[in-house]
């Protein structure tokens, strides 16, 4: 929780943090300001101190909405100095501001973290460059367990709130769609619209965009809607020609976030239109079974990836294939357990393969419970998702409820 | 053009391009990839040689769409095998997986430039840890003018297709956002629903997103839609509690871009309700002659910055201040008259104080054409934007024609 950032920053010995990039869009960075039309800033922390952030003065009233300390690059560090003493050598003039920067915080030969999403390019121009200024500061990043991913590794109410409402949403159009799929009329084995055209994937999907959109979120990494063999590959995200053909399986995995890049929710259901094979419905069943067990075994202190050892445990026994005696399958369970989400879609605690050391769950930890068989070969797929809170008691809370049915009933 | 990024390789002395990220809402990488639903991928180019992506076998039919060369991670470069080399530790791993690649293409001793869009913290970890491993590397990143950015600076027919036809989704949603307003019913002096309830900036951006979504277009920047003294700041997005009252300014500039982060259109009304002030028009008239002038003008080979200089010209003769004379001025014309577009909303060319060598005008360049005056002080600003494109002739195109018409006829 953002609480602890300052012990986390200690125990890693940061002097302060250096978030770059917009106030959207941007998790690291909109973890301290929440979501604002701030298109260019720097937000720098000293340990044991405020976040300030620095802003462009077109911007000044958006950057006043983050409620944070500010100060104005124009008033302060303006660019027009720094480009007349680089001679007009953009890189340098940036280089030349940050330089004056970093000395006015007194961490100019200190250990600086780097944070936030920007142009790769960019930013390394930029931070080869102060370091040809700076020579004592010691810029470093982590892949997973910068201060910053620590402190967000766990939520504080306020956050969970945002998670919550995310459910609400995401489910909500879940349950239009579902309401759409019921009321459409079927010729031969097939969804039809009002004028006898087949309904397609693309049409389904851009209904949710709209229904997302209209409820404030943003879809950024699309919806996987995929029927049949595409509901077979995990990460397909359906063909937008494809007919909603009965019997088939539908994976509807919906990952959509506050719009702007805030709080994400990650939630699948997998549904048969009509009807559903046997072979389907066991192998529904099986998927239904791993999810309970697991929902009701998460407990505090336990490494997220023992999960992953009982569910593969779980479905070898059930006489699938898994990832863990098979890395490379692509038939039986092919994947992770889940992962955390919070302002990115994935993010710690993991489960899989890279999870580490910190990956252990605890009270305030937001993850998916997301068990899934796949048989492409035999042109289908079944996966079963919540995203859970494991709550300042160490109880598991799934965030927005819905019903697990296999099978939607069509008309007629 | 895509035709000349090798020979911007070799001018600039890159051996190899190393772009990471998704290939979505990644600007370099959707240049290569055109957007698919692939999270976590790199792409290596050789110089003269064809670009490769690397893709994780979940994503494999996503990555399959690109129709680029691949190369799965998991079957020529497992993670398993680096995690087990490097005794558990995350970067390492990935680091040895880089340095396997690396040398396979024969640029583990070369200058390979760094693109795309990703965390900062995790690609600055694994930079350092594969400068480690492989000490003869030589990274190099640009601010404005690497190889990939100097390629994109002018456009092909079919990247001017696709910002065509996102200039044609956003004035058809600018023609149904004039549209609802002038069928709205009026209450003293303000806009009212069915209900009597105020129409508020935040119902209309809500039903701007929506019609956007169900255009299939993104705006993950948001949407400018401001009123009154918001309208007086260029970038203030607005107030969704502001109703909407007659006679004063709304400033109305809409960005969006293709879903999944592609090519954007950039446009701008200005718009009173029912009447507007002698003042008001005033100030458009001039804001609006600057912007025919400058259509008419710009030409081939002539630095976009001697067009601001124009525009400041004109509004200085018009009696207005302007950023020539006072950088930091917030009253008058206090921006740069223009930028480029493309898959990002802003890149080169540049008008303004950062505008380069390179932010000449020539053919295939898209940028926008955006004169405005503003006067919080006095609770106004007016600002008036289109795209336009030099085409291979030489001769300047609005990408999407619009009226410009100041005053919307409300009802009653």
């Amino acid at each position: 929780m953002r609480k602890d950032l300052d012990r986390y920053m200690q125990e890693q010995d940061i002097d302060a943090l250096w978030i770059s990039g917009a106030a959207q869009n941007n998790p690291d960075m909109v973890y301290f300001t929440g979501i604002h039309h701030v298109s260019s800033a720097d937000l720098i922390k000293v340990r044991g101190q405020e976040a300030i952030l620095f802003y462009n003065s077109m911007e000044r009233e958006e950057a006043a909405k983050t409620g944070l300390q500010l100060i104005g690059y124009d008033e302060k560090y303006p660019i027009r100095k720094y480009f007349q003493a680089a001679g007009g050598d953009h890189v340098k003039a940036i280089a030349l501001r940050y330089q004056d920067i970093f000395t006015d915080f007194g961490i100019h030969n200190k250990t600086v973290a780097i944070a936030g999403k920007y142009d790769l390019s960019a930013f390394y121009a930029m931070v080869s460059a102060i370091k040809e200024l700076l020579p004592e500061i010691n810029f470093i990043g982590f892949v997973m367990e910068s201060s910053i991913k620590l402190a967000r590794l766990t939520k504080g109410q306020e956050e969970i709130d945002h998670i919550r409402k995310m459910g609400k949403v995401t489910t909500e159009v879940v349950a239009k769609t579902a309401d759409f799929l019921c009321n459409c009329a079927v010729k031969q084995d097939f969804l039809v619209d009002g004028d006898g055209a087949p309904v397609t994937v693309g049409l389904v999907k851009s209904m949710i965009r709209r229904w997302l959109a209209e409820q404030g979120a943003d879809n950024p990494e699309d919806t996987i809607f995929s029927i049949g063999r595409d509901a077979g590959i995990p990460h397909s995200s359906g063909n937008d020609q494809d007919r909603l053909e009965l019997g088939k399986t539908i994976v509807y995995d919906i990952f959509p976030c506050e719009a702007g890049g805030g709080y994400f929710y990650d939630f699948t259901r997998t549904w048969c239109l009509g009807y559903a094979s046997d072979e389907v419905q066991k192998v529904y069943q099986d998927v239904f079974a791993v999810h309970q067990a697991m929902l009701k075994s998460f407990r505090t202190n336990t490494p997220f990836r023992d999960y992953q050892a009982e569910t593969c445990r779980m479905f070898r026994e059930l006489g699938y294939t898994t990832v863990e005696e098979e890395p490379e399958c692509v038939e039986g369970y092919v994947h992770s357990l889940g992962h955390g989400l919070g302002l990115d879609v994935h993010e710690s605690p993991f489960s899989g393969l890279g999870a580490g050391a910190r990956d252990i769950l605890q009270p305030g930890m937001v993850f998916t419970n997301e068990p899934g068989l796949y048989f492409p070969s035999k042109g289908y797929g079944v996966r079963i998702e919540d995203t859970v809170y494991l709550n300042e008691k160490g109880k598991i809370e799934v965030l927005a409820d819905f019903p697990y049915q296999l099978i939607l009933p069509v008309k007629g």
